[in-house]
């Protein structure tokens, strides 16, 4: 590989018409991370050994006299595959963190000869979404610009949504889909981002490839520059007529004569010209993302409908439904800036995340399962939340995983709620903000710290969110199902992504600004802009 | 294998008693057809060599330069298995065929050694049902009887039906299943086919095995002769009480005693001898069925619910509900003499088969997907429909697949439909004859030939029909879910499928003609036969 | 394994601390029990010598003559995988059952140094629950006690039962889970048997993993005495704060502080000090549970959906809600004790079985595909029920396995049931005692022998039941859904399985009994023991 850059380089490296470099494509497509090859786990036991510097110190740090499995040396530790029954979980945690580096260290490679070679260039790498096995905040630091590529369609017919969903936004994604890696990948870029393969029409890949909407070109384009992106390219140019991809749509078509996406991307150009310079600031509420967290609950779920990517999918999302710009931010992450941070479930708190906790005056909302592991995937000493109890005084004294069948209800401020998911019981002296009906509490709270034990349904969160940001004082405007609002310096973006048209909606959110661009009919698919009254 | 038929041959090749030949049994029974072995691949290689002479003509035809695979030799290609990604598909095609070349010529060596040494004797194969990964037809040029071994419960609970069909026929088997083979394995064999395993009661290897409802073994013996089968044989006489098929049913129990199908089949001879000699004659409806098409599709679905097989059989099964005969016909047969022809789809429409569907006068009906590749798995040049915008002008510029929770309605003629499939979206000047909600036609026509651009649902279809059916001028009487008609010679079989007796309908069909057997009651698994009236 | 048995052995086997011990560790646990390795391979072909001495004997008794299998020398013979279509199935039993030998062997292995070496102990092994790979009446010969580790919610939500049931029951378990295998690992300890780990809060290992509702530790604590266990232990005493075993619950907190279940542990111990001495003594009903039996349909299921395993459990489960003792008996054990027998099904009868169902005066069913095969896996010469039909003079000419989306219905001393799966089709001159609407007998019976030619529906098989117990003159009690109860001496304990509490039940069910301990609301878990008036 290194051979491939270092030709390119000297090439290409000081074309003119080089301005920047994509290293390798998408990382880890095609379950290319993790690798159970001699190769790997020889890397590993180095890495290991490294790591740990002493066989004791890994015996003590995976708890490995459990089921007898003390090692007298590094190489007798194997991948954490083909073990008759379940590998030690840590074991398993740290082969998932190596996997991880071994990404980090690939890109970084590149990247090093790139900077020689090729000064004064950026470097990007496409990610791509609802990806995790590789930490993106580590590889999007030796970046210049953290890149992505958008298939909402694609993403929404391959990954959890429920049928009623994929029914509904079928030529449309899911309206949070695009956002959220938007707002991901901005984080992982240091504020530099873009869309590098925007999906123009139908693709090959998934299950079934539904024809976009009219519009959602537009739709997806103008929605990635309101979250700041520096430039959206589409994937592809020309559709090929032959080969893997040759159903995959392009700007231009088979024959090529111009898709329907060309003239919605050239429309995207001519409108953009109609709008001031606009800055991307930070958001009032920020939601912290960890893939080491969820690499952790990937190792030890305790619960097969555990998923920690769709719990925080799924809270964005439902902050996003009240009209919010949000900030996706890394474990450890200054958090002065915020009024509002959650923080959908972080099983390990380390000391710096712990740190910037405690000196935000932001209003923190913990989910489950916070607090309930050390760095080396045992319990605390004392018990979950570990850290988090210095500021939220409960002891979780068990867990329970329900099963999609079973679930609970609760009360909350005299509604009542069902569908909660997963159970943390406590043992405290607070009294408790929601409770099951058998009397045992869900929610808890101390100053500004509150701690949520259990997944809760949609509209137990929406009120949950919705008593924090009043006490926030963060202004915010339930949108409903299908639109969503992005602010970028003073311009506010609406987006339709609901098959019917919304003429009422447009009237209520938008009276008192300046219309940019964007029809008052809100039809499916509309994208209106307004600028503030000057 | 050649050893054992010649020594088989060189002992009993001119024995008295031999008539008949069969070779093998059941070619590509348990996944045999298609091998990843290391011969395959030298003999895959070998067959690339002899069909494109030079490895630049193959990396056009497959269209290697995407993502940088050309070859520089025949030497460099592997089987399609076992990539990092998704094979090309065009590899995977040439795979196919060439793996249905091999059981092709794994056949004609068993008969060249059958005709030298034992002449004058017929030569026969017994295909399956719902197998395709071999061309029957090429296997069934070189034989003289193309049999088939029939067993419609089994096929019913293996094969994709839906729950309600499961259930209705549990014990009858879909009411198509026979006779799509019969129509197809005909063709096969030219007109000389038989049913040599005819199921006589439950069989032991499908996921549940019913009982066959009193009757159903004298119904499926009787369609087979209305269809011209030659003979039907059943598998078999006596049921074995030992070994891997001990419950698969014999005409005797393992006691040696006569099992209930005994008497059915004695049944079947009697009252076969009521009936004249009976000639089986071209029918006025033609469907095009394609092994190479189903292969295409096999290895570029674009869509997960999408199934050429399928396709065909809703196809035919609709118009056989309307009474008729039909020919399965195969790409590039002479077409003159039919008044209806579908083509339910045919991605490479080649020269022969469209010079064919020039040349014949019926009214012609195309479905999704039709011409829209080259016999190499590459987009027109022109686009879809490749070849046929020749017949109806009009040009596919994008294609949708819908996943079986998203569907869409259509109206035609004034009604409204649901449930429709796949969407070829469209630009033409011609009229659209089916608009969806939005507006795009999915049906279109000029002169006798139409297309349709979606897979319609079962009521969309036998509306469509019923108007081709006037205008080809087709006679036809619509029987329902249950009841299936076959005419041969001057004589008509009426068979119900259903679990109830029907004898209102039995009236309306019958009258005006001799019944020759058959109880007016027209219970379930009923059979009657009518003569025309002299 | 011989080497580390003796060493603890010579070091321990003395000690007076030590009183018992535990063989090995949950046998086949993590599919451990049949190999498909070249040892066993080599193992499998000794074991078929020395039963069959001659290859010839074995040709004859597999029916290898069928597909042309013959085989010439032990030597020829593979394991039964990796066949490019199904094996013969007699082949399959004997490699299952030799796999069970190998277990058997392995622990009488460790019992005869431990007898050596540590004489006057008592020797123990856990059993698993739903696991059947082996004979665990032939390991439990060797044994002085046959423990098992009771896990009711992880078992509730990982084997078979139906979704309203895995709701219902979710933290709880089904009512007969635990009481099912109490009762047949009593049969395979002859008597001496003890619950060894019995989960005292959530487990990590279920798919979901729910906290038992309170006053469940002490409920199945209690259940296990009722039924005679000799002791009950929990798994584990600390919960672990690291490994894979950490959110497995224990009677201690990973703090090292009691858990809930510490507490009804204790309760149980200060009850049972109110009790007097309790014998277990003979049930009147005994089920006839047979591991070789299981074998066989494993290896010949003829529909996907048949399971013997839940066949007797549902039978077990359904005498049970009448409120009865059942002992579960091996086949051959002598019968003249009981007042009702029940054979779900025994598909060989052998000699000795057969003997002690003709000396015993009890009223005896027998289930579907009772006597359908010959031990080595034949159709008998006179066909299904084979021996039975000396009893009950019924032929079973065909069988018919119903996918659950198609079942029968059947009228029944004037009642209709519906949900009927299996089928045998019946010739004989009894008259029915049950019949499907198309006229077919499923139920026949001659003196006190009946046999059911159906798996029948919850409500059909209760009628069956209470008919044949007012014949056999014992008394019973319907309990309903949620309430079981079990006499052990004068004792009758009630256990309360419902979520809801069931006051009326209680006053019903108790009166005119001294109640020992236990709440007069029959709250959920609740467990009452009453003692007989003196």
């Amino acid at each position: 590989m290194q051979g491939i850059v270092r030709a390119f380089a000297e090439r290409y490296g000081q074309n003119k018409y080089v301005t920047a470099w994509q290293t390798d494509n998408e990382y880890g497509c095609h379950d290319t991370t993790r690798s159970y090859s001699q190769d790997a786990k020889l890397g590993f036991r180095n890495w290991l050994a490294e790591k740990y510097g002493n066989i004791s110190v890994l015996n003590e740090a995976w708890g490995t006299v459990f089921w007898s499995q003390l090692y007298s040396s590094f190489e007798q530790i194997d991948l954490p595959n083909l073990t008759v029954t379940e590998p030690n979980p840590s074991h398993v945690l740290d082969f998932y963190r190596y996997s991880s580096d071994q990404v980090v260290s690939y890109n970084k490679q590149q990247v090093d000869i790139l900077r020689e070679l090729s000064p004064g260039r950026d470097i990007i790498h496409n990610f791509m979404g609802f990806y995790h096995e590789f930490d993106h905040f580590k590889v999007g630091a030796d970046l210049d610009i953290a890149a992505w590529d958008s298939y909402p369609t694609g993403f929404l017919e391959m990954f959890s949504f429920s049928d009623e969903e994929k029914k509904r936004y079928y030529r449309q994604g899911h309206p949070d889909i695009a956002a959220f890696h938007h707002d991901l990948y901005r984080r992982c870029g240091n504020g530099r981002w873009a869309v590098i393969e925007q999906q123009p029409g139908p693709v090959n890949w998934a299950h079934h490839n539904s024809v976009p909407l009219p519009g959602m070109i537009r739709l997806w384009t103008h929605e990635a520059i309101a979250h700041g992106a520096e430039f959206v390219t589409y994937f592809r140019w020309d559709q090929a007529r032959y080969a893997q991809e040759q159903m995959h749509a392009g700007l231009l078509r088979p024959d090529n004569e111009p898709s329907p996406a060309f003239e919605e991307a050239r429309q995207v150009v001519s409108e953009c010209a109609n709008l001031p310079d606009l800055k991307t600031e930070n958001a009032d509420v920020a939601l912290v993302f960890s893939y080491d967290a969820l690499w952790l609950f990937e190792a030890h779920p305790q619960g097969a409908s555990w998923s920690y990517s769709d719990l925080c999918f799924r809270w964005y999302s439902q902050l996003r439904q009240l009209g919010l710009n949000i900030d996706i931010v890394a474990p450890g992450d200054d958090l002065t800036a915020y009024k509002l941070v959650v923080v959908p479930s972080l099983p390990h708190v380390d000391p710096k995340t712990m740190e910037a906790l405690k000196r935000t005056d932001a209003v923190v909302l913990f989910g489950p399962r916070t607090g309930s592991k050390t760095a080396n995937l045992q319990i605390p000493e004392n018990l979950a939340p570990g850290p988090i109890q210095e500021l939220v005084p409960v002891k979780i004294i068990q867990s329970e995983s329900l099963s999609p069948i079973v679930n609970e209800a609760v009360s909350f401020k005299g509604k009542e709620y069902e569908g909660l998911q997963w159970l943390d019981y406590v043992e405290t002296d607070l009294p408790a903000l929601a409770q099951r009906k058998t009397g045992e509490g869900v929610y808890f709270g101390e100053g500004r710290y509150r701690l949520l034990c259990t997944v809760p349904d949609k509209r137990f969160l929406g009120d949950i969110f919705a008593e924090l940001l009043f006490e926030a004082e963060i202004e915010f405007h339930p949108l409903g199902n299908d639109v969503r609002s992005r602010i970028k310096g003073g311009c506010t973006y609406h987006m339709n992504y609901g098959p019917e048209a919304l003429p009422e909606q447009f009237g209520t959110l938008l009276k008192e600004k300046d219309v940019a661009f964007g029809s008052e009919n809100f039809g499916p698919a509309e994208v209106v802009a307004q600028l503030k009254k000057v």
